[in-house]
């Protein structure tokens, strides 16, 4: 029994060649964990969601009896590497669905809508005054007739430049300021920080460095981590990286994470994947862009409320259980090193403030882009990511909730479901013969489809009269409509030159209905209890990873937004990370944020006596209610 | 040659016991210094105050040539530490005369005047609001109706009870919190402090330990570290001790230690003698008083400049040279931790602001504690130690100066001149008959004269005509006038019942007049830049650690102080460690020793045109400008 227990074996995964020992009997998902090697799971091990399956080419293994592998799979020797345990050596491989294609996420596709929304601090909006500053001072040398210590004039140089009526020195820099002015000539580089109401001496430096400030601006989305490279003394965007946020091996959403954490004693493995994410990042755009990491000063950085604490290592348990909140909304800026994030030693890591445990700082982010907080008319602001969160108001009052349908618009829950990569299907309509016009990101061919393409794809299906107001197709003798391993499908696709058919099921389109109604229903409570008609509303935006060509209308057509004039909807892309960047740029723009996180009130849904109601008669296409979408009508001509 | 280079010896150090290896050729100085045995030294290890003889027991060493040591003495094998090379193996007798007696420092004596002075809290003067606090907190915890995350929870249970627009949270408090304030049921108390503006929050614990809050004030004297153990919750003294500062050996004036620093690379050394005594300091009244270290979260520090720089390890290179400047005269408050201080972890160290590099925050604490800021009438400081400084001003203005004329009055440079400890003759007059009438602290038998006994010495001298005007000798044929090793002496105390004669040398005298000289010098320079005369003087105020019973009219006698009437003079202690405890019971003193330590106008007197005349015109008894004391007859007939 005790030799047994330690006997090991060795997992060789393909096709990266990478290798681990672990004991017999350990679980297959976790030693690719272990290993590096990735591999997708939506449900955190659970042995539901079917996305963890390999291929067994040698060797002995265990696994547990499911419905998620077709007989085919179990032939070929497909196993869900959460469900099997090793035996003997063994040789995996991991099929290309897993693998990661970084390079070309939905970073490119939003690069042009940054540059439109981030240019508050240009058109000045907010004025340019970034959080960390460089300053090049030159003091007179002290004389016998001017005795004045370095340290206050230190001080005294930099107020000359800048306003900082309340200042502070950490210990380290004030030991080595005098040698470093004297060898230096009272020449000195000064990189000050803003901490709340004070500005701290963060670096201080012999000669003009004053030119090289840098600060990356991080999205901590919970599938993808998308960072910008700032030149501070600009005010410009520099370079833009993204990433698959590495934590999804623990699960596809935050709930599932913390589960994982809890259960396995992971919070620090937790917050390791995301900081070396960061810090992955961070080193991509420094090396690309020839910079220095001592030069840059700052990070900033938004996020799902659970990805910050993640971030930190805060306690995030209460998130996903009563009483459902955070361990900090307003996080103090602090040393990018105490989190492990590598930038200059010294500088600063900012988190932007939250309003609750599903209200997170990108969509404090969201409202500062979108400038809902200083309209006079009333605006909403929808965020699809892996949460669906709502936000409604105007200058004076900001109401806000969020949505735990799932992210089925960010393609989990969807069988040929995926994010916005190459070879996603973001556009798609029918033509009149009824056969599929489409468009892939990068023009690849039909991998899958991402959000814009499946929020396409139910509009289309709905107002070609495939599925009715259900969602059950409608359609019996069509020959694309036939029976898979789970129930109907609609062919969308037929196989091609180099790529599967690409179908939806009867399940994907539930959970697409389902995740639509959530959206839905949150917006219908905001708005009843605020009395709030959709005629009232100045302008709707949405926002997240949908693809390129997002088609605001068909939002509406399945009734995921209110039914609104076209033209007052418009589609903002990542609006976290321009919130971030904005932020970045202007000290202002932080305080905002600040009386943003504090004047949002949030409307907790599952505590709210209307919610279910309204999920339910949103369950339907547009909606139960079809008063509430008179254009519906229209629409199905249209097409 | 390289062999040589390599052999060691071992020197044994008696009565103590300590032993040491080290190189053939080391300096027995240096070798006292590893072993921590240790030596009086004045010039630090010059080789002329001849404060660190030891006698040599056995054992082959090389001695420089050197007036310091008498035929006598020599004979017996005595020898400077510092200018004597070891062999072989030694035996070393370390004199009596070099033993620290700690337990009998100032401190006892100054107890009294302590409690009249740093009353400024209770009197009012100031509201009581220690720098830190501890506050014990009760909140709700969170519900599903209350979200409120614990951080900003947390805040607001502190601001109910303390004024606090300006927080702050260390990152390593913000990620212990959530789990302590589950733990603990939402009851914690809570540690915070001001620095700056800001309040931060230093601890967080569960349950009530609000109770126990505790603070040390260190006065980081030259020659005596004195602490004062307080309880901030009710404002008062729990305990004191004191201790030499152990640089000592490295020199007896702060000057002689920067220069033994530099020229011996021993800075990280100099901050590690002066944090041990005040890490002794606190953990002996820890232990006496039964508290734990990590229920004291605050130390405050007031000191000359260069004890500052030493304790913090800040270049004080520049102290002793061209352009004479501190490295930084307001230091911000630090974690304790961070300059070795072993209180909790977490809590502060704060140091009073300075001046200029000879006037330190111990003036500040000063000018605080004897309330020169806020009268109508002008008012004189002068504090006797190493250095004597001096502040001149009124509530609309202050100045002030330093006099480096040498520690005279703390009994360097005279030969039987010692500290205020047990034995020191601190009172003394002749009586009618011309036979000495004397009291020693402790009633002890006469070992030397400490400050007040030299002032006593002096006048008594000057007022029976034993010296002149000048300070010769005026009595040929006195039997008690004798020639000495160093030249004429007068013998104070024949030897006695189990004690040596008591004498005062010609040097001693003249060593006396220029240190009294050198301040009186520096009061006329401040008196007469600032169009001040005698009579407009409301009052003076003495401090230092000169004895118990001084008499403050003979430092009028001796020209050392303005001739003002008698009751305008008060002797006021240790005032640097007084004005450290008021500043840790209010930070209203805090912002009030700030405010001081910037209004000062600081004279440099070594640049200044006029010193060097006032100190020439000063080396007299009282002064060669007799008009400026006209009071002198009246003395002389009093005696």
């Amino acid at each position: 029994m005790q030799e047994s227990r330690k006997k090991k074996c060795t997992i060789r995964f393909e096709p990266s060649g990478l290798k681990i020992d672990v004991p017999v009997g350990t679980v297959l998902l976790e030693a690719a964990h272990k290993a590096g090697a990735y591999l997708n799971s939506i449900c955190g091990g659970d042995g539901y969601c079917g996305k963890c399956k390999v291929i067994i080419n040698e060797g002995q293994f265990q696994g547990k009896p499911t419905t998620l592998l077709t007989a085919d799979e179990m032939r070929e020797n497909v196993a869900l590497a959460c469900q099997t345990k090793i035996l003997s050596d063994i040789t995996v491989t991991v099929p290309k669905s897993h693998a990661l294609e970084t390079s070309q996420i939905i970073m490119d596709s939003d690069a042009h809508r940054f540059s439109k929304l981030a240019g508050e601090v240009r058109a000045g909006i907010f004025p340019f005054d970034p959080l960390v500053h460089k300053i090049y001072v030159e003091m007179s040398p002290p004389t016998v007739h001017d005795h004045t210590a370095d340290h206050e004039r230190l001080y005294l140089a930099i107020r000359e430049q800048i306003d900082a009526p309340i200042m502070q020195t950490g210990f380290r820099i004030l030991q080595k300021l005098p040698r470093l002015l004297q060898k230096g000539g009272y020449k000195a580089t000064v990189t000050v920080g803003r901490r709340g109401q004070t500005t701290e001496v963060i670096e201080v430096e012999s000669g003009n460095h004053s030119k090289k400030n840098y600060a990356v601006a991080v999205d901590l989305g919970t599938t993808t981590v998308v960072a910008h490279l700032m030149d501070l003394t600009q005010a410009n965007t520099l370079d833009t990286e993204a990433t698959y946020n590495s934590q999804i091996n623990f699960g596809e959403d935050y709930i599932r994470r913390i589960i994982y954490a809890e259960q396995n004693d992971a919070f620090d493995e937790m917050q390791n994947r995301i900081v070396n994410d960061v810090n992955n990042l961070i080193v991509t755009l420094a090396a690309r862009q020839g910079i220095d990491l001592h030069d840059i000063t700052t990070v900033i950085c938004a996020g799902n409320t659970a990805m910050v604490h993640f971030l930190l290592n805060l306690d995030s348990t209460r998130i996903r259980r009563e009483p459902y909140i955070a361990s900090a909304s307003f996080v103090p800026p602090i040393r990018a090193a105490e989190a492990g994030i590598q930038i200059n030693k010294r500088g600063l890591l900012y988190c932007l403030p939250s309003v609750a445990a599903y209200v997170g700082s990108d969509i404090v982010a969201g409202v500062l882009t979108t400038r809902l907080f200083t309209n006079k008319g009333i605006s909403l602001l929808v965020d699809i990511g892996t949460n669906g969160e709502v936000v409604l108001g105007n200058r004076e009052w900001l109401v806000c909730a969020s949505s735990s349908a799932g992210p089925a618009f960010e393609g989990s829950g969807v069988k040929q479901g995926m994010r916005a990569r190459a070879g996603a299907i973001e556009k798609l309509t029918f033509r009149d013969d009824g056969s599929t016009d489409y468009k892939t990101i990068g023009d690849a061919p039909p991998v899958g489809i991402c959000g814009s393409g499946l929020l396409d794809t139910l509009a289309a299906l709905l107002t070609s009269g495939i599925i009715d107001r259900t969602g059950r197709f409608a359609v019996d003798g069509q020959p694309r409509l036939t029976e898979g391993d789970e129930g109907r499908q609609f062919q969308l696709v037929p196989a091609g030159n180099g790529h599967h058919e690409i179908i939806i099921t009867q399940a994907d389109i539930d959970n697409l209905i389902r995740s639509k109604a959530g959206v839905f229903a949150s917006i219908r409570v905001l708005m009843e209890s605020t009395q709030t008609a959709a005629e009232d509303l100045d302008a709707v935006y949405l926002a997240g990873g949908f693809g390129n060509f997002l088609n605001v209308q068909r939002a509406v057509t399945i009734g995921m937004l209110p039914d609104v004039p076209v033209e007052k909807i418009q589609f903002v892309g990542n609006t976290s990370i321009a919130g971030a960047k904005t932020v970045l740029l202007s000290e202002k723009a932080l305080e905002t944020a600040e009386e943003i996180a504090k004047s949002m009130t949030y409307f907790d849904l599952m505590s709210h006596p209307g919610y279910m109601d309204e999920f339910t008669r949103a369950n339907f296409l547009p909606h139960t209610d079809l008063s509430l979408f008179p254009s519906a009508g229209a629409v199905k001509r249209e097409v």
